[in-house]
Formats: structure tokens, sequence, C-alpha cells
């Protein structure tokens, strides 16, 4: 596999925008179970190895693990708020569960979990998330599960971008470029008007 | 119509983060044509007078406003840096095209126009947005439109929230409420796990 296009000015926004912990911060859509949309903040965990599919960490409690599993469709946008740039990217979302019957993405899945930090494992042994409130303080602060090997409840989302949109709001006038991936797997690049 | 009981922190985050111009910055999730999400990021141009609704500008030419014909939902995620809180607003969005006919909201489709820069009122004589690029850069530095009546292709969107989900990460654990409004168009707050 080869880099796609898009990968160089994004890695480029994201090196100009690191002093900003929230640079790798984005929002994903999806779809709800009744058509209507759902848009919800998550956080850029790097690209899977030798493929173009941006991870993302998620709990098969949340609501978007079944929506996904209906309609297996994703668009992030991502805002880098330093550079004034945006990247829209549409793609196939995959959930890797616990069960999900492929070794080497088992093993992305643990890789991930192991690189979270304590903080951010413990989430996913709270209470249900987006249940009513467990008001008992100690639910939330237990000690954090260990880093070797994720709960079952720990998934790893695969976001496989087939078009990405970048504009650049400094340009004058902007910049706006659409990258899309043909039936041939060739990454065809365009100018649009902003 | 009294105020939403989600307007007073979200009115708090708009103060809080004021300092940051992206902080009106929020990226809204509508559904394609063919049932795949899209997202991108719309500025916030204050609430509808006496009213809960959202404002936001866009071109009749772009892609959301077709895709809101269609299906006219929408979920807004809105994070605020600073004090690193999300907001997620899903609810009807409303396009009034020129044509709208009701006249209180072409009124405040021309006082949104007024209170645009030069710079944002000029980006709707641009051509074609999402088209292939015009390279003439002429095409993008012609005389700012007159700020006393908005071009034909300008149009107010209305977003009316029916749920908004308000989740705080700085909270120990994080804080997490949900407000719904009901059939009789009353809201219930509740609070959720994080």
């Amino acid at each position: 596999m080869s880099l796609a296009p898009w990968r160089s000015p994004l890695s480029r926004a994201l090196h100009l925008n690191r002093s900003q912990p929230y640079s790798r911060y984005l929002q994903l859509a999806t779809v709800r179970k009744d058509g209507r949309p759902a848009n919800r903040t998550v956080v850029f965990r790097g690209f899977l190895e030798g493929s173009n599919q941006l991870q993302i960490v998620t709990d098969s409690r949340s609501e978007k693990v079944s929506q996904i599993e209906e309609r297996p469709w994703g668009e992030a946008c991502w805002y880098f708020t330093k550079t004034r740039e945006q990247f829209r990217l549409l793609g196939n979302l995959t959930v890797i569960t616990v069960d999900y019957p492929d070794e080497s993405l088992q093993k992305a899945r643990r890789l991930v979990w192991q690189q979270l930090s304590d903080g951010a494992r413990s989430q996913f042994a709270w209470p249900d998330p987006g249940q009513k409130r467990v008001e008992k303080a100690s639910a939330f602060s237990l000690p954090p599960p260990l880093p070797n090997e994720p709960l079952a409840n720990f998934c790893l989302l695969l976001l496989a971008p087939e078009r990405v949109e970048h504009l650049e709001l400094r340009g004058e006038p902007q910049n706006r470029w659409q990258y899309d991936l043909d039936d041939s797997q060739i990454w065809i690049a365009r100018s649009l008007n902003p």
C-alpha cells in the first residue's frame, strides 16, 4: 500500500498544530437507526500500520457502535484552529470488537489499548455510558485496568476514507481540494472552488 | 417562549471561551442523498430572536442545502477547547431561501446578512462552490456585495434542537447531561453516566 496523497497535507497540519492537544480531536458523524445524523468528538489515535485507515477508540456499549453495525459509514470533520484548515474524511467504518476474527487487527486493538493513558483506560471500567447517572462516586474511581489485555468492551474503530476534502481558509482566496478513491483504488485529486 | 435549560450552560461556555474566535465554530452533520453522513464546520450566528433556534448561514448552491431539502435533520457538535466541554444539538433544520414565504424569517435573513463582514458576504458572489476550480483569480476578487439586500443564493439556516447533550470533560469524573423536548414542548433534563 502507498500513502494516500491527502496524508501529506494532513501530516503537515498535525505537525503545525501539535502545540494544541485538541488538534487530535475530530468530529465523527454517523447515521442513527431512525435515519437522523449523529455527531460527536473523538480522538485520533494514529493510522493503522501499513494503511490509510484512521484509528479511534470506542466502547461497545456506546450508541455509535450499534449505529455503525447498521450503517457502516462515517464522515469525520477535522478543523485545525492554528492553521485554519479543515479536512473532511468520508469512508467506511469497521468496529474491531473483542471477537472480531482477524488476528492482525486484534493485535492493533491490543496495541492501541496499551498506548492509552491510565485515565483513558479507566473509562472503559466505568458504568454504562449514556445511562442514568450512577451517583456513587466510587463507581468511577476504580483502579485503572491493566495495560496488557484490553477490557472486553474496548473497541478499535477504523475509518477507511474514500473521499477527502481539504479546505484552507487562509488562502487568498481559500483553497479547496478533493481526493477521491476510484474503482481501481487510485486516488484522484482535484482543485475545487471554495 | 422561554429559554431552554441548555441555553444557560451554552451561554456560559461561549462567554468563557470568547477569547478564541473559533469558539463560534461548530460541526454540523447531515445525511446525504445516498444515506451516508456529511459533516462540516459552520459558524454560529446567534439565536433567532425569541427562539431557541441556532442561526447559521449557507449558500443555496452548497450540497448541504439539497441534503436538508430531502432530510431536514442535523446534529451539531460543538467542542469548546478552553473549558473542555462538548454540546451535541440534534434537531430539525430549516433553510430560509430567498423565496421562503414568511416575512419575519425573511427579516431575520436580511439582518444576519447585514451583520456579516464584507469578506463573508463576498463568498456568496464567488463562483459555484465545490465545482472545478475557476483559475481566474479575478473571479474571487469582486467588490463585496452591498449589505442592504442579501444576494439571492444567501440562505439563513436554522437548527431547532430537540435533544441537547452536554459533556464536561473537566469533571471528576466527567459530567454529562441530556435535555429532551417532550411532546408538550417541555424540556426534561437528566444526568447521565459519562
